[in-house]
């Protein structure tokens, strides 16, 4: 046992606490527009009837399969309570998000009448709080099981325990990131199909009756689905650079802590780095990327020392790996930006595509979408070689943490965002000024870009860390090599690369479905309330609500499954080489797809947004209408189907990791 | 040397001289009508235009590219020469079958006037000249190349000039297949898009100036495209087998000589089978599935024995391995055809999305596209399971020699679809009687299903010809292993699955770009040519043939310079190793995208056809709208980038296996 790892957990604590601090200064904001909070507790309350909901389902789940671990794994029974910490953990990340920006959105809009750089502040915060609390529970919670279940004498049970731990991790990232992703995108794509084309009020109009669920969605998804999804990432690549550590260097813990350590550097370059996130004007996004160069930039310079220090100059190869994965994450962002924003060339092209219809602008999309594969897939690459080159199998899972060490900020970024949307929501809703609503606009438009970094990081990382935990694979099932002459390790690599199709044909095809039935409630809302229309009536949003959530929890369900079933049953009947061989075609498929879908859906959102700026007829032209079309495919691309597949490609890898000892070879 | 294989070049004589025998038949056909053999005539002078310029192209290459291998090569120098007689034979099949549908389209019209079974069998028995100018081409280029080159002191230089052979006509097929494909769609979406959508005529109205293009796109897609592909497959599938025959039994050339002798039964069995397409009603699908299944029925008995004669009785599971790639095919064939059938669920639920919108449109289509790869991947995994089970790597290619044995027949069905197209064509635009124009519909409607299931069989063939590729690759490349634990494998791997997203991005831009330039010449002739619209002026379709011709061939180049260039580079400055996971990584990702692609296609094309015949609204409603787009975006994805992806797995494989000896481990 180590005395360091106390160090770890007392940062992590002061993460938390600086989040807690964070929470009650943007709580003291005083909000005295009745009306605005009054929308701004519909949301609220609608974000925590589905999370209860979800809950329900996830903690049920739960106890089952922490039973099954344990008694799968019978001697080291103790994985079930591993499991168990992992996922409370990442819920409880989530659910202070939650709170966090549904509380914050509101007093966004009321700090951006005093000036951009306040509402900034708020919407800021709130993202840091929830970024705090993923590394926060995260150092915390690896820490605690490491120090609660590590035997020095014996290798398999530290290892279960931690993994059993990710795999927590893993389950909750999963139903978050499903059920979040139909939830937010059935109403989405449901709200705009009655509202903006049938009856022609535009977005966040109060007498659309699934505005609420609308608004909703973007908490549920962006937030609690994306910071499920990347405390999964983090502590995955944690405790897969733990394990292998101990094969790294095995005289000494030094390769086991020195994860440990390059993120808790990077906690404290995160509340550092928030300190740079300011504007005097109304670049906010400059604010927000000084934030994250400072932040990057201090880990890069910091995990070189930690690393001289921890592990001896020879084996300063370790912090080449960091540095490869930090740079990753930092280039995938900006081609991520160009490719979705209309600030460059393939959005225009999107966009001038959709003069001749909205055919054109699918196939133009899809073709950006496939193009834009191209850096992210050839970064990553040479991020493998280096990291590989530079410390083995090691260097990977390092260089996963490298990348991930800047979390805490990118994170703040990222739920920004849909505080922003939110507020610009609330703004629009709430009837404010045409200033404060402007100023809202700005904000939340700059969120758009930023969404689309985030995501770009998101997928890196998922990708990164599914290839840590690929190589602790490796380790734990003890196969010498993974023989693609093998033609199980064929056959496992034809079934890994099938299952991201499969799960984006089930997911699109919820959304679809989703949104069909919150089409057909507006529709009769519509036609059954009277005075709706006039707005002398209000309209039954909760209803809306309440129809989202319970088919994002119908439909996260099969998914899921098979997310967990596919990689078992493909270890006991075909063995450990053919999944190893599952795992790689896994990650390989659904990393491109991901990327693809994300880029594609970025790109028709900004494409159309670009034609509503006026460009190619501008707003209600032909060319806008087909732009429409492309933004409604992208919907579920961005943000259902594509992200589903970050957490597709870990669940399967840690599932591959904890049962590896069961499979015949 | 050995005797037997005169044999079999008598048979591929046999089929040569019966092809000529129908091929006459079907010309003594007499045509009295001068309007539709003007029309028939400018079909042929188009697509014998487009594929002169086409060989310019592809005879500088191949010039440049056969000194490029006698000199890479060297002690081996005469590769080059096998390299052009594959190149010329493959340019040759697809000549001939050029020729031949553009001399039956309108043969097709005046038989039609008599009955159904006069018009299917001009139809069919052109592309019975195909079907057999393919396979008798195939045999006798395979076995000609043996005979001249063959030395038994010098295994490297057989294997040279066999797979030389055969990368003469994966490059005759790569420009042929990304060529074609862009030709069809650019000229199809073009006329569609001014004509039908704009213009609001009819498909194939002579009104339409991009009508003779879209015609002549028929035929250099799925005729010269299609033929190419399969010729190729056929032909590598059967060197692959011959080359690893020689390792599989080392004391007698039994195993290498099997792949020609099933090769040379599925000849007989095709001529055989041509026999059972004939209909006394109007039952044209039944009659073409007789005559395929009657061909595999006689080749799965005649294998038994020859295998049993060949190889002897301790050799037999070699016939499981044939029997499991002949049900493959067939079983590929009919789930293509549950997924893009409108007699079945997901085309329906395609059409009913169309009630929504475009947008739901393209979601459920993409949807069904994504769920229809599970068992075809299913289907090729169990195939590569039991090949290799029980007859190792020489099982996986013999396996593609049995898919491939029924080519005969089953290409005569695939071509049968372009001649019943143009006759439905010329049957409208000549302006025949009612009755002739619906039995001519009637045949083309059979066309289309035909055409989906001989997708579903090119592409699941190509994907075992990539796989029987593979495995020599593994061969040649002297490689003990291909270790995913290698990072090099694993960055392979990811490039190798990226291949296919660039190569399908880039053909769905060129595809889009030519559609625009067709667009802007439609409109162009619509604004200058006084009288057009109302039939007094003609269209200068000459021009439209031009433009899509150009366009093109421009397009086509950089693709096909990256497919043959990516492994090289892979190979020379990644190694050996890295190849092979590049080579895995392409055929996994390419195949079920190339299914995938196929398939969305093919269902978003008969769902709008379904809405044609009045469901959900019918013609011109909201709902046909919609269903117009998602066929839009179906065209380049199942006659373009789809059907490229056959040609990509092959090609980067066999130019691995030529190169292998020159890249370093």
């Amino acid at each position: 046992m180590e005395q360091q790892i106390l160090y770890y957990m007392g940062v992590s604590i002061l993460a938390l606490a600086y989040a807690a601090f964070l929470a009650v200064k943007v709580g003291k904001i005083k909000v005295d527009d009745k009306k605005t909070l009054e929308i701004s507790d519909a949301i609220r309350e609608g974000a925590m009837a589905f999370l209860n909901r979800e809950y329900q389902y996830i903690f049920a789940y739960m106890v089952v399969m922490s039973l099954i671990l344990a008694a799968a794994l019978k001697p080291e029974a103790v994985v079930g309570v591993s499991f168990l910490i992992g996922g409370t953990l990442s819920i409880l990340a989530g659910n202070i998000g939650m709170r966090m920006s549904t509380k914050a959105n509101v007093r966004a809009v009321h700090a951006v009448k005093e000036s951009m750089n306040a509402g900034l502040q708020v919407a800021f915060s709130s993202g840091l709080v929830m970024g705090l609390a993923v590394v926060g529970l995260g150092v915390l919670g690896v820490s605690v099981v490491y120090l609660m279940f590590f035997d020095v004498n014996n290798a398999t049970l530290t290892n279960n325990v931690i993994f059993g731990f990710g795999f927590g991790a893993s389950s909750v990232a999963l139903f978050a990131r499903v059920g979040g992703g139909i939830y937010t995108k059935g109403a989405d794509v449901g709200a705009d199909l009655v509202g903006k084309v049938e009856a022609g009020i535009p977005e966040d109009d109060p007498r659309n009756p699934a505005v609420i669920a609308d608004l909703v969605g973007d908490n549920v998804g962006d937030i609690a689905g994306m910071g499920a999804d990347l405390y999964e990432s983090y502590v995955e690549s944690i405790i897969a650079a733990m394990a292998l550590g101990v094969i790294f260097i095995s005289t000494s813990n030094a390769a086991v802590m020195l994860p440990l350590a390059v993120a808790a550097v990077g906690i404290l370059a995160a509340i550092v780095g928030g300190f740079f996130v300011k504007t005097s004007g109304a670049n906010v996004e400059k604010a927000l990327n000084n934030g994250i160069i400072a932040t990057a930039g201090i880990i890069a310079v910091a995990s070189y020392f930690i690393t001289l220090f921890m592990l001896g100059p020879e084996y300063m190869g370790v912090y080449w790996s960091i540095l490869s994965g930090i740079l990753a994450g930092v280039i995938v962002g900006y081609v991520t930006e160009y490719y979705t924003s209309a600030d460059h060339k393939p959005t225009r092209e999107i966009a001038a595509a959709a003069q001749e219809g909205a055919g054109t602008v699918i196939i133009s999309g899809l073709s950006v979408g496939m193009m834009s594969t191209v850096i992210p897939v050839l970064v990553v690459c040479c991020s493998i070689i280096i990291s590989f080159k530079m410390a083995g199998i090691y260097g990977i899972a390092i260089a996963a943490v490298g990348m991930l060490s800047t979390l805490g900020i990118t994170l703040a970024a990222d739920c920004y965002g849909p505080v922003a949307d939110n507020a610009a929501g609330i703004a629009e809703m709430g009837g404010m000024g045409k200033e404060v609503r402007e100023r809202a606009e700005k904000l939340d438009s700059v969120g758009n870009t930023t969404a689309a970094m985030g995501k770009g990081f998101a997928i890196a990382s998922a990708a990164l860390t599914a290839l840590a935990l690929f190589a602790a694979y490796q380790a734990t099932s003890g196969l010498q090599i993974i023989n693609l002459m093998d033609s199980y390790v064929v056959v496992g690599l034809f079934l890994g690369g099938l299952m991201p199709f499969m799960f984006c044909a089930m997911t699109m095809k919820a959304v679809g479905r989703a949104a069909e039935m919150m089409v057909d409630e507006v529709r009769r809302q519509f036609r059954e309330i009277v005075g709706l229309m006039e707005g002398t009536a209000k309209a039954d949003y909760r209803r809306c609500v309440d129809i989202s959530t319970k088919a994002a929890i119908h439909a996260m369900v099969v998914p899921s499954i098979l997310a967990v079933i596919a990689p078992l049953a493909v270890g006991f009947i075909l063995g450990k080489a053919a999944l190893g061989g599952l795992l790689a075609g896994n990650v390989v498929t659904g990393f491109v797809i991901a990327v693809m879908m994300a880029n594609s859906g970025g790109a028709w959102d900004n494409a159309k947004k670009y034609i509503e700026e006026g460009n190619f007829g501008g707003k209600g032209s032909a060319a806008h209408k087909a732009a429409v079309v492309g933004d409604t495919v992208g919907d579920p691309f961005k943000d259902t189907s594509g992200p589903s597949l970050n957490i597709l490609i870990k669940i399967v890898s840690i599932v591959a990791v904890l049962f590896a000892p069961l499979f015949p070879l």
